[in-house]
């Protein structure tokens, strides 16, 4: 068989996942084990056919699958690959640059540089700022603090009791201590509590990882003024919606940062791995990442993007993002975010309508936090069972010291049908 | 357009790329800048067709590349993107799947523990090591460095003045003092010079960036032994060869190592990114990583392999190994790895036998070492005319003193022909 041959066979099997993915069971209904127990304990002598691997990611593989690219995934934050997306990703692999130098790959280089110019326009964002992509926000948010603490030379990292793991782990990895500040009653970091002793950078959230509140960004720039403490806006989330400029409240104060996190793969239609790192101080960046080993000499005064974070290869990640920016357009990309906020509106409403629910937190954009009126074991069995059910895909969040319901709709294959069918399948459960 | 005919355009591109990619200048001739001032500098309004984003990356992008997938890119260490490997990147970006937690990929959870297992047994590792893959060589030895420093709790790693920068990177993130032992004649770390005093680890390579070196693991090993330092190996190139027994001897030690880093997007026919990290003290690495924050608790109990390294979302890399070790099996793997090696071997004879030319290290693997007798500055020249060409892609490094040029083959398309090409280029400049 030739590429063209397998290619074709495994783009039949992409085209027709896609199809049918809202068919499939949302979490995969498997016990740990079962698929390892259904592939052989060695590799093959000889070479197999490819249709053969195709054949078993569809029987040994595809029952293993929780599908996030499914209308009803609704836990963590919801994602999409996008057709665009996808065949950009094939584009990528197809020419394997490795893009740790300018010269080693110019286009890829360049091209990261300019889509990330790009979102920035798309979001609003100060011009001028330096952008790159890192695979995920747990690495962008290390590359953060490790400039904050070679500008500062401080050993504290602030942030709310809702920031997200990733800056507990990247402070762990630097040896900085971390220091919590209590957050008020919807969720936000307590700006009179905020203690900035030692502090090297303070992390304000846009759109936490419970309930999308929204830190008050603008008063913790105001507190670092002067201090020289680093400013790192953490919008994983929520830095996608800003596309759409009336959702542009959960901005304020984000032009005043140093640096700043938004995840394309989760909320901007682009396949894993795809995190967007901006920072007006590129400079410190470089400082706290930049070494230049003879055999990574050249003369051509150009930067190289793995100056900006902990790996030196990197994969050709921004012809993805590029695709997905060019066939959606600015007006593609507002249209899926505004009707992802739309539905969870609705949801919002249904649920406040309902006798014996309660939404639990304010809704910001597209996730809305709910219960039964009920114990949270009996919350917790609702989960059990409607993940169990294969119908849709929910996470949860401890809130307030009670357990509550995450609905986050994101992926873009969502219609309002799947909305009415999770929440037909939550009050049934 | 749908997907079936987006795609259709798609594999044939890249399937003409593949065919085609040897007839491209192997570097660049591009100058910085050239690309981003033929693209547009804001996106666009509305969405446009992705066979518009087609032509661009033919038209625009392409003079830009630097060609990893040429058969006469020798330069660092080469590498090849092979077709199953490319169309199992298809079909992950067509899943999406996040894999932080068991639960929400499992089949990317359990592939993944088993084509680390399938490898290990390709390369005659010691049976029931912990095996995952990070994203790049950096990563994987920042993660065993921080295992190392979260179990001793010293502060000073130790490894060879030819150790790879990553070392020094993963150091100054962790917080850690580096300290560099001189090498032999032949390029490897001097036991007898080695300082183990306050050591948390130590990292031998097998397999150095600038001659493909072996340090005497055995010997450090031993040095280790009783005194609770980590050895961390790095053959990010060469443990790949290990797939065929009569390369084992650079093995040797590695089985008495905490923890091994080999990149399969290196030499395993892998594409970006795909680095195999192994560590028999996998606990220790959970130590340094894992944080159970309320959103991620589940009743699984299953490991989630987010937990042994910096990053919470994980792609699905393990499809497109698990798609390599299939199709090519044992007996394809070993073909390619020895015919690399016996085009080394026959470079190395043509250098040695021409008047004006030497060999400046051991030949190890399918790295070359080479210089015209002239001085540094004429090499340089001989090197900058050379990818200038763009007949080849070759590199340099710095080696007792001197400037090298550097024949690294690991790109499966070579032939004898293209190495027949590449040294009539190189006299010829």
């Amino acid at each position: 068989m030739s590429f063209r041959d397998d290619g074709a066979l495994a783009l039949e099997w992409a085209a027709r996942y896609l199809e049918r993915v809202g068919d499939y069971p949302v979490l995969a209904q498997v016990r740990p084990g079962d698929v390892t127990a259904r592939l052989p304990a060695s590799p093959p002598e000889q070479g197999e056919p490819f249709a053969d691997v195709l054949r078993d990611v569809d029987e040994i593989l595809l029952p293993g699958i929780t599908h996030w690219q499914s209308p009803r995934f609704f836990a963590y934050f919801a994602a999409s690959a996008s057709e665009p997306g996808i065949l950009a990703e094939l584009l990528a692999a197809t020419l394997n640059s490795v893009a740790f130098l300018w010269r080693t790959s110019p286009a890829s280089t360049e091209l990261e540089a300019l889509t990330l110019d790009w979102t920035a326009q798309l979001l609003g964002l100060p011009a001028g700022w330096h952008g790159h992509i890192e695979d995920t926000a747990s690495t962008s948010t290390l590359a953060a603090l490790a400039a904050a603490r070679e500008a500062t030379g401080r050993s504290v990292v602030v942030c709310s009791e809702h920031a997200h793991s990733s800056v507990d782990k990247a402070a762990k990895l630097l040896g900085l201590e971390l220091r919590k500040i209590p957050a008020d009653d919807e969720f936000r970091l307590r700006v009179d509590a905020l203690d900035l002793n030692d502090a090297a950078a303070v992390v304000a959230t846009v759109g936490t990882t419970s309930t999308a509140s929204v830190d008050p960004v603008p008063a913790i720039a105001d507190a670092c003024a002067g201090s020289g403490v680093w400013l790192h806006v953490d919008a994983a989330y929520a830095g996608s919606a800003w596309v759409c400029p009336e959702l542009r409240w959960s901005q304020a104060g984000v032009e005043r940062a140093d640096s700043l996190v938004v995840n394309a793969h989760k909320w901007l239609f682009t396949p894993m791995d795809c995190s967007l790192l901006w920072s007006r101080r590129p400079d410190d960046l470089r400082r706290a990442f930049s070494l230049v080993p003879e055999f990574l000499r050249t003369t051509d005064e150009v930067d190289s993007l793995s100056d900006y974070g902990p790996a030196l290869g990197r994969r050709f990640r921004s012809l993805k993002l590029w695709a997905v920016l060019r066939c959606y357009g600015r007006e593609g990309l507002q249209m899926r975010i505004r009707e992802a906020v739309r539905m969870a509106e609705m949801f919002e409403n249904w649920v406040e309508e309902e006798p014996g629910w309660q939404v639990c937190a304010p809704r910001h954009l597209s996730l809305v936090c709910f219960r039964r009126d009920a114990s949270d074991e009996e919350n917790e069995a609702i989960l059990d069972r409607v993940n169990r059910s294969g119908e849709l895909f929910v996470s949860h969040a401890r809130v307030g010291g009670r357990y509550v319901l995450r609905l986050a709709i994101g992926n873009e294959r969502t219609t309002e049908n799947d909305i009415r069918r999770a929440w037909e399948t939550l009050r049934h459960h």
